[in-house]
């Protein structure tokens, strides 16, 4: 049976790993730090990135693709991103390997095959991207640049863990450049809306909307926005980030363009990001010790039937009925799979779906024909129906959007539960360690206070949420004036 | 204007690289050989990849992600395909950059931060996918494993030449595992025909199904089978490849797998990939002096609408009528842009529509208005045609598929023309060097004519066409007895 899963109460990681294994996601690799994207998790990121890319598409960005390589001059143009990334870059050095002359069969690096210069692999691509920028922009007329690229990219990351943190990732990279300060702005928020929008809206992820406080933010921005979701454990994740990069990178690349008054200024910049880490974020939220619970709008697959018959003349009775459902849900745009493989029993089948997290299974029995109905069980409540045969593929289009609905109810209801308010530091303290989850307090403001907090509880600030109420307080750790409070939790 | 690119007939190179650069599809980077694809020729790859991903799911693959990086010790494994790919390969030495201590703002290399294996970036999978399905793989329960990959490889190649032969590139690679040798070889063959379809029927680049010599089959495989198209300057280019490798992956990798009646046996594999070359293949093969010829089922673009006016008067009449013709177009699913932008001139947009290879250009101006007509060129033959308004999206939708036909005939032709038998040594060079194209021609069958013949007229064996004709005859160089002709031709 495929119930083999650590329980979340008994070791909450274990489990994580346990069903991203199991559910056929990923697995392991022979490479140190990356995964192998296994195809049940692939089809996930395929939906999850088209869905993206379409409301890319719709604010009217385009695709394109920038070197894998950066050279090491470029990378360490703009001082603070190379600095911020310098301590995890996979480097190249060489471009050829030979036979090794001592060990027959082996291969060595060709010590005469070394680069003049060193190319670092991509971990972001600002520098690389706005070296080729200079060559595109002269004038207001070449701008906006708004350009989107999917690609793979590296962080030699220590510790890591699948999906939430590995060496290699793949990602989307937006690089737009503005003529205006005011424009780059709200082309930062306006992506930070649509990840807000994706996330909500087809990962079924309550995020907050918020700013990252100048220590948290990307290396080389100007402003970081965030979206930030909770997990079940109480653990805050970083589910996207939309950066105001200022004039940061158009200065380390020269990159400037004649306004209309034929001035010459540097030009602004944003650029935005989400990654193969969003789907952690997604089992992690919403998923239960049975398996996957996937939102059926990106679920690979969205609907199974399971026949249960016994002899022939059953079976050919129930692929009738089948072959009639499937063609009106496959007409209503529904992914739906008929599981007829008489290796396998219904028992297994059922307890392998859920694990899978399909939303919706329906299982077709030879009573169940004889009085018209079949038994139609959803995977977000484990709940289970005798439905109709008749009008039951438009009841299946309704359940889907239920249970799209009620996935992100419950994970929305579970992080209002558990965004408490602390007052003092001994409240701070209890919240983190007896309730974890978000806690809004006080800060004083100061980077060395967010430092001191951070040593002490492991708590982070992630965010000054966005349309913050201003009222006035004191800091939890100084006691010093505050004017809002800011969201503090435990994260991945 | 536009028309700054260098004519066919005054050097083809050059028109090539011209057009590429000036169409937008690419440009070069600071990374060297390596390229930046641009939107438009993204969009073009999008339109490909896409059309390509829905025949490999039709055939049942699915798609994952693998490792970009190999360790040296398995990239060694398949001793012929290490070797094959050995002298290109570029290696990651170091995972950290660090100040440098002697030139403040720069940064080095630590040299603390050595890794204990060498990473090779992947210049293709099969040691890293093979090494992974060693975990997948146990019994025939887990046979065939039809999975492809979409990714980008480097081959560290000494000579680039933009999307033709670039150090890194996009490319799908599937992998495939099978029961049995037959099964594989089906397989093999399967992929060579979608790739022959997708080539014939949405790129309208006739090809020849072939099988490579043993001296040009892929590192590694038993077979090599490959589609090869003719440019328009007479030099051959193979478009995709498609390989059965036997059992030398799986027993590099020891891969067993137990048969239903519990024997145990090496799994069978295959491979197969088309890359952004194919870029190359329908730019050299379409296009003409005044810019790209794309054919409409892959085309970015398919129709662009020139509004010509004076006043506002005219383009509010103008407007109307062509927000009615986009509703229509639209609805039969064809892509239209209406450039009513009136900083440039008609003449200027059509120049410009001309060298990005829009198949329809619709000229709508006051006057043909009037009449209730629209001028509508083409791009394949640049004829152009007054047109009724009524029932004018009809006909578009009809002319594309006439474009997409005609393109595919006037490359047919040329191929046909263009593929000539040579029976003596003289013909055989006087062909190669007057004509060019493909030159059929019998061969002793030996590796070392072969290689003679590329040394003496640097033409190579493009392939063994499938179901080619036996007929006796005797080598064009040794005179040696031949049972078929196969296919010459300089190639890129």
């Amino acid at each position: 049976m495929a119930k083999e899963i650590t329980s979340r109460a008994q070791d909450y990681s274990q489990w994580y790993n346990d069903l991203i294994l199991k559910a056929g996601l990923a697995d392991y690799s022979a490479v140190r730090g990356c995964m192998v994207i296994k195809p049940y998790g692939y089809a996930l990121w395929e939906n999850m990135r088209d869905a993206l890319d379409k409301m890319f598409k719709d604010t009217g960005h385009v695709n394109a693709y920038f070197p894998l390589f950066v050279p090491k001059s470029l990378f360490e143009a703009e001082e603070k991103n190379a600095e911020g990334f310098a301590k995890e870059c996979a480097v190249v050095t060489h471009y050829r390997l030979k036979a090794d002359p001592d060990n027959k069969g082996k291969l060595i690096v060709d010590p005469e095959a070394r680069l003049e210069e060193e190319l670092v692999v991509r971990p972001t691509s600002e520098a690389i991207i706005w070296n080729t920028y200079k060559g595109w922009i002269q004038s207001y007329r070449d701008l906006p640049i708004l350009v989107n690229q999917w690609a793979n990219v590296v962080r030699w990351e220590m510790r890591t863990r699948l999906f939430l943190r590995t060496a290699e990732f793949l990602w989307q990279e937006g690089h737009t450049a503005h003529a205006s300060k005011e424009e780059a702005i709200a082309e930062t928020e306006q992506m930070l809306d649509v990840y807000a929008d994706f996330a909500e809206n087809w990962m079924a992820l309550p995020v907050v909307k918020g700013v990252k406080t100048p220590n948290e933010r990307f290396a080389g921005a100007e402003d970081t926005y965030c979206i930030e979701a909770l997990m079940q454990d109480g653990k805050a994740l970083q589910a996207g980030t939309s950066h105001f990069l200022g004039q940061n990178f158009a200065k380390a690349f020269d990159v400037k363009f004649s306004d209309k008054n034929n001035k010459l200024d540097y030009v602004w910049a944003t650029s935005w990001g989400v990654s193969t880490r969003l789907i952690g974020a997604l089992v992690m939220a919403h998923s239960d010790d049975d398996g996957l619970v996937l939102p059926p709008k990106i679920a690979p697959l969205q609907v199974v039937i399971v026949p249960i018959y016994k002899g022939e003349e059953q079976k050919a009775a129930i692929d009738a009925k089948v072959n009639e459902l499937m063609k009106q849900l496959k007409a209503a745009g529904v992914s739906v799979k008929y599981d007829d493989n008489d290796a396998a029993r219904p028992g297994w089948k059922f307890a392998e779906y859920e694990m899978k997290g399909v939303p919706v299974r329906i299982a077709m029995g030879a009573r169940d024909l004889e009085n018209n109905v079949a038994e139609v069980a959803r995977r977000d409540t484990k709940e289970k129906m005798s439905l109709s045969i008749d009008g039951l593929a438009d009841n299946v289009v309704k359940l889907l959007d239920e249970i799209q609905q009620n996935i992100y109810n419950r994970a929305n209801a579970f992080r209002q539960e558990n965004t408490r308010e602390a007052n003092t530091w001994d409240e701070f303290l209890k919240l983190l360690d007896e309730k974890a989850g978000f806690v809004s307090a006080h800060w004083d403001g100061t980077p060395e206070t967010e430092e001191k907090i951070k040593e002490l509880t492991k708590a982070t600030i992630r965010c000054i949420p966005l349309n913050n109420k201003q009222e006035e307080g004191k800091c939890v750790l100084t006691g010093n004036t505050s004017k809002q409070r800011v969201l503090f939790a435990r994260a991945y």
